[in-house]
């Protein structure tokens, strides 16, 4: 058994997606139909937009997630498909909604649906796939899923909506911080992980140790992104460095690094939430400032005390391929930021 | 009993909302209170934005049509408040987004929240709503409702998308034209109206005839605010006239006028649809053709006859006061345009 405390990362080689894509590949399949067939309507803007976002190179980490946790469980069946697509379609509606409130021009590698089709596009089509994801689980007909799923909804809406509330507000601190991800970010991969037990019928237990699962692989992932926008170019991220910088989010490295700057540094972080410091050499200086403070280092181990948190809460659940990817997944994900 | 084909209108005074009001009364404090208790949250932009528009004077047209349907059926319970404060949510998502699509700086004889909170605002809060919506359609635990409601909403994003995808095309017809409506609009008030013989139990026949009263009234009711827009004043409509003008958007009057126009009338249109006339003059120019088209007056009657068949949809049930109040908020909906 893989204990949390001991051994949670394997240093023999690279941390990689590929155990879980493999363990899932015969169901994503499956997925991938559902998604195809229900992103369709009569209206032809609203499959070509939202394809460019659904076929433009995401990795489905949230389907993924409930798809291996229904193998973890031993789950038959195929039920999870439609509710794995109904996870992606609440995830490509977040998105599409996201690029719009930051104005953003890239995504995975390619440019954003509001950059082609506009914001009002980007928009109707998310609210589009957000009703069509409802729509799935309601023929999958489990009011536990439901409420799960709308629950998780309300929650992500809420952690957007505070995001923008703290956006450019450099007294936003750590605790907020973590609140703020816990909403946006951790809360649909929790969910995408409950969904799996209550269709498995396995139980309480399952439920909330899948739940905390997701959830602190949902902090960590996050945590590894907020890295990654200060430590990476732009081919590794499919989307612009320096785009939080120039956006003024709060993210952990920029809180960790404000609060240990001295005072000239301090009025630099100032400068730079406020939307006064937004050319190459500021962001060069805001990452020198980052390193020197062990702000980003820190991060990524704030992001493995997730991480260990994620894998400790498999711990009820027999070794098994699954578990195995479950757990590489959460260390691959980390890994993303070193 | 009234027919459709013969006295659809009563003549003896201006018909009016009041009765429906007056019907509802009792319930619709009930509704209030949902809607109230559920848009708040820890996250204060979320009431201050959702309560500007909710508490801005709507007319609440949908949940009391839920509520009146109920008591057309001798519906006893409460049940119902849960489902007409999620139809409202629903709604007043749709009109944060549709705000955000035409940049509309004026609802209900307010500042719109885009213009006071901006549009990232906006955007995300008629998430949370949206997602409130179906948080209380859980809780009320009842998969045809579900269905209906979600069916609605995928239907909704759908026609938005639609009349986006019209704008400023000036070949948009009168069929077209009258889908996007049927979509767009008429859906949430057919589903508000169905809704109700569901939670009372009444049995398809009740649904089916619910669902298309709320349907044609809907689409009456669309019908008339296209010529509102054309026909008056700031202070009626609460919002600006001319909008959908200036928008180039294809509504049934301008679809008419351009269909009976002169060669020259049509060259007017057509640079008025793709934005080359926007003035003041072009406006009156507009509603100039529009009149000697009689572009607004066979729009009015095309309204008279959904309103019809509305009240036609209402024939299986024996008279009573509810009957009557939904016969006159037809007749009141369509009186609104002249």
């Amino acid at each position: 058994m893989v204990t949390a405390t001991i051994h949670p990362f394997r240093a023999s080689r690279e941390p990689s997606l590929e155990p879980l894509m493999e363990l899932v590949a015969g169901d994503m399949n499956g997925v991938n139909a559902v998604i195809l067939e229900r992103m369709q309507s009569k209206v032809a803007l609203i499959p070509e937009l939202a394809g460019h976002l659904i076929a433009g190179g995401g990795k489905r980490m949230r389907p993924m997630l409930t798809l291996a946790s229904a193998k973890l469980l031993g789950y038959p069946g195929t039920r999870h498909h439609k509710l794995a697509a109904a996870v992606e379609f609440i995830h490509t509606a977040t998105l599409l909604h996201d690029d719009v409130v930051d104005g953003s021009g890239m995504r995975r590698g390619k440019r954003t649906a509001n950059l082609i089709w506009g914001n009002s596009a980007s928009v109707l089509v998310g609210d589009f796939l957000f009703s069509r994801a409802f729509e799935l689980m309601v023929e999958d007909g489990s009011l536990k899923v439901l409420k799960i799923l709308s629950s998780a909804s309300s929650v992500i809406a809420e952690g957007e909506v505070e995001q923008l509330t703290a956006q450019r507000r450099i007294e936003t601190d750590e605790e907020h911080y973590l609140e703020i991800i816990s909403a946006k970010t951790a809360a649909l991969f929790a969910a995408a992980c409950r969904v799996a037990p209550v269709v498995a019928e396995a139980g309480e237990e399952s439920e909330l140790a899948l739940e905390s699962y997701g959830k602190h692989l949902g902090i960590a992932f996050q945590l590894a992104d907020d890295v990654i926008d200060y430590a990476s170019d732009a081919e590794v991220m499919g989307k612009g460095v320096g785009d939080d910088f120039r956006d003024g989010k709060m993210t952990l490295p920029l809180i960790l690094a404000y609060a240990r700057g001295s005072d000239d540094d301090r009025a630099f972080w100032r400068d730079a939430v406020s939307g006064e410091r937004t050319s190459a050499k500021d962001l060069a200086k805001a990452i020198r400032l980052m390193r020197s403070t062990d702000a980003l280092a820190d991060t990524i181990e704030i992001a493995r005390q997730y991480g260990r948190r994620a894998i400790a809460a498999l711990a009820p659940f027999p070794s098994s391929k699954a578990k195995a990817a479950l757990t590489e997944a959460v260390e691959f994900a980390i890994a993303r930021a070193y």
